[in-house]
């Protein structure tokens, strides 16, 4: 069987290592040949909204599946092979005005926000929201892209200079304690399995430390019936994420993920199943596997620059995944994990590491 | 840096599939297009001692190593880059009178053997050993191939018909309570790190469970200390095997593997960092990784049949490895593996799924 991946990017990467060991076989389709996936398996060079291409790369594969929620969603119409996640749930979560509409259908607390097409919907929108709040584009968001804070009145000009000319919505700044993520998936009988909540850390936008289990049994329970509803929504097949802040203990939704996500990479060590293979499992109609955490996890994000291989592995029980991208600053280039028998050991290793790799990230 | 490997079967395979996280890139040459490793990495289709393409496996990595023993060593001579482990290491265990010899010379007990190259030394060697006793090809013998077993004198005259065209070593036939391996590895700079001991079920000649760790801490010290002689002795690089019968307490070498082994595929999912990735940090010149079983883990192989992917993944908690080739009798397709809190808890989980997978197999 032969999965068919629209984006080769380290997430498809990292979906094909997974899937190798249950003897399927990957084809990407990406804009670069040297893209992550295509290190380690076939790829096909060219758009990802190149209707042609996507033809030769559906009639190739038995199922397609895509590691970049922001494919055109038009070119991926009426393929020969089954496209899963399906193109709805790919469109709405391609634009932060229908994911925002479709949490508040499902009960699922996200923060205020407003539509914005022009500077006027600006200004209403401040007044209604208040400060400090977010600028953001409807689409084609992510790692902090395409984002603006409005801390004071003067900002929305500059803000609006900025991003005015594409869609957007601007929402409250929620001030919250902590951020977290719930990761599951569907199969395609329609089984369901939830990974333990993840505690992120960000900074400038871009998730630098990821910790898991989070630990609080509500908050699980809460998330969990969340992204059941958005599974069973969608009747949704692979891995879906969504993100929340926390906020005096309420879960607010910041925003989903149709795909696996940065701070479910602590499942390749961390958990009975990762998050890889359970996505390649779904969409190849297998069943799912078992989400246990194994112990204590953390992962950091090596960003911009790629301490020496050497290095990292001279770390006792450190892994590695590097994928094999040319550094540039703020860019993803790999991630290493731990797992440690307890939080407070786990928590004490990872300050120890960023001292090392990242001395300019701090977890609380 | 790439790594070039000799013979891309299932061990090659998973060497690619646990050196990608690290960043490293494959390319193996093999008789056949569509071997294992061929399904996850590029691959150069040639005989494995063909010269020409050995050079040329040679000239486009950064190391050469190998996932067969049998590659013939002239072939080796003068690559434009390393060859880890070495073509010492390689020759030594190729053939089984050079393995029995350096065993007595490193101290390390091995079963009472005679070299047998006619008719009447295999006489002598039965009067002067006795039976039972095993008559072996010097090479190129696995999973039980090239072997016969001399129970009466009667049995000697059909075994000579059988394997006399070749050199052979005629041993005793060692009555064992048990069968255990010792997987370690040793990387450039001579460091060492050793598995815990496995405790390996044969059936005909064939591995068809290991379980992990085998807890008796006085032959864990034996066989590292065996394995270290060996490791020191060819300044070997790289992971390596030896596998023993345990007869009235003692340990007696039976014969090493120059590579990764079957009975550490349980160290993927069981271990900190699996036999595949320290093979493969060794022969790159990286830090080695602990070595250290997260539970109790057990491996089963599948034999000639592969049950199907669906019935295996449904089976909670376990992890299959398929290898991508074609079913055939007594062929080494997959194997699976589970990772238990204790060792009774293992074992009758074994037990469950022996039953399901095959039946014909008990464990004690």
């Amino acid at each position: 069987m032969r999965i068919g991946v629209v984006g080769g990017g380290q997430l498809g990467r990292m979906l094909a290592i997974a899937g190798y060991p249950l003897g399927l076989e990957f084809l990407f389709l990406d804009r670069s040949r040297s893209a992550p996936a295509g290190q380690v398996a076939p790829l096909l060079e060219a758009d990802l909204g190149d209707r042609a291409r996507l033809l030769e790369l559906a009639s190739r594969s038995d199922v397609v599946t895509f590691d970049w929620e922001n494919v055109p969603v038009e070119s991926l119409r009426g393929l020969p092979c089954p496209l899963r996640p399906s193109r709805l749930a790919l469109a709405a979560t391609q634009d932060r005005a229908s994911e925002k509409r479709l949490f508040e259908r499902l009960g699922i607390p996200t923060t205020r926000w407003r539509s914005v097409e022009s500077r006027r919907d600006l200004t209403r929108a401040l007044q209604e929201i208040g400060l400090p709040a977010m600028l953001k584009t409807r689409r084609l968001g992510y790692d902090g892209k395409g984002q603006a804070a409005l801390r004071t009145e003067r900002d929305a000009d500059a803000a609006w200079e900025r991003l005015g000319a594409a869609p957007l919505i601007c929402e409250e700044l929620v001030p919250f304690d902590s951020e977290v993520s719930i990761i599951g998936a569907r199969s395609v009988d329609g089984a369901t399995v939830f990974y333990p909540l993840c505690l992120n850390t960000h900074a400038g936008g871009i998730l630098r430390v990821t910790r898991a289990p989070d630990g609080r049994a509500r908050l699980q329970r809460i998330a969990e019936r969340h992204l059941a509803r958005v599974l069973a929504h969608f009747r949704y097949v692979g891995v879906l994420t969504i993100e929340y802040f926390v906020s005096a203990g309420r879960l607010i939704a910041n925003e989903m993920a149709p795909r696996v996500h940065n701070s479910g990479h602590w499942t390749i060590e961390g958990a009975t199943t990762s998050q890889f293979e359970n996505h390649v499992r779904a969409v190849a109609g297998l069943p799912l596997g078992q989400t246990r955490a194994l112990g204590h996890s953390a992962m950091i994000n090596l960003i911009g620059h790629m301490p020496s291989r050497a290095r990292i592995l001279a770390l006792g029980g450190v892994h590695l995944h590097a994928y094999g991208k040319e550094p540039r600053p703020g860019r993803k280039l790999g991630h290493c994990t731990l797992v440690a028998p307890t939080a407070r050991a786990r928590d004490a290793w990872v300050r120890r590491l960023l001292r090392q790799l990242a001395p300019d990230i701090r977890i609380p």
